[in-house]
Formats: C-alpha cells, sequence, structure tokens
C-alpha cells in the first residue's frame, strides 16, 4: 500500500525562535499586530509500506534518525493511505 | 476574540525542492525507500480579531505581502477559536 506521510517538525517550547521574531516584527512594521509567530517545518513523505502501522514505525525511526533533532524538536505525523 | 492560525506555505508543483530531494538521498543512504520528500514551511500565527471572518482575511493579507512568494508558492490557512 502507498501512504502520504506529514511530518511537522516545531520547536520545542522555551527554544528560541529567531524567524518566527523577525516574521512578527516585519507584520508589526506593516501595520498587523500579531501577538505571536511561531515557525515549523513541514515534510510530506510518499513511501509503499505493508499495512498503516509499519508505515507509521518506518516515518517514527526516519525522524528519529535524520529529521528532527530530539533535544530541540518535537515531531508529529499524521499518515493517510493514497 | 482570540485566534490561533497554521499557515502552510509549500512550493508550486513542478518547483525544485532541493531540501526535499536532499533529504530523500540521506533516507535512501540510511535503508528507507521514500518514494518522495516534499518540504514546507508552517507558521502559527496567534491573533486577536473581531471574528473568524476578519482573522482569516488580515491572515491573507499578511501572506500576500510577506509570507508567501505568489510566484513559487502555495499558502493554506486553518483557524480556529482559543
Amino acid at each position: 500500500m502507498r501512504y502520504e506521510t506529514d511530518v511537522i517538525i516545531e520547536l520545542k517550547s522555551g527554544m528560541l525562535d529567531p524567524e518566527g521574531t523577525t516574521i512578527k516584527r516585519a507584520l508589526e512594521h506593516l501595520g498587523y499586530t500579531p501577538e505571536s509567530v511561531n515557525t515549523a517545518k513541514k515534510y510530506t513523505i510518499t513511501l509503499d509500506s505493508d499495512n498503516i502501522h509499519a508505515a507509521r514505525e518506518n516515518v517514527e525511526e526516519m525522524c528519529q534518525k535524520l529529521i528532527a533533532n530530539p533535544i530541540i524538536h518535537n515531531y508529529s505525523i499524521t499518515l493517510r493511505e493514497i
């Protein structure tokens, strides 16, 4: 079966987010009043797998080994069959 | 009312995604077989607004003026009251 997976990599709370701070300031310069701006990365990974459990396990491993840094990141995974 | 908005900024189809290509190759080196890896940015913007329609309009404007580049990006906005 073929699965499309969305992986969201967010900074752990308390981590500095300079990109978010810069965008917040730029929006304020344009006249907007956002209370906060936080940034994250989204990775969409398509893969073949026997079933949805194996696919999730596979993507979990990818996050732990390569995509996320467990010291500074939280990640969440959502899968759908395609 | 206070709203939390998720803005997803994706590359338009056909645009090169070198970060995605690099991650796909790195995953292959680790023994995984992803079919494709695409990257996107997620911005979570908290703001005060009179109602959800005004909030959405506000964030649409932010995307058009600052956050997204309409030549290379598609964006999607989801809002929830918090």
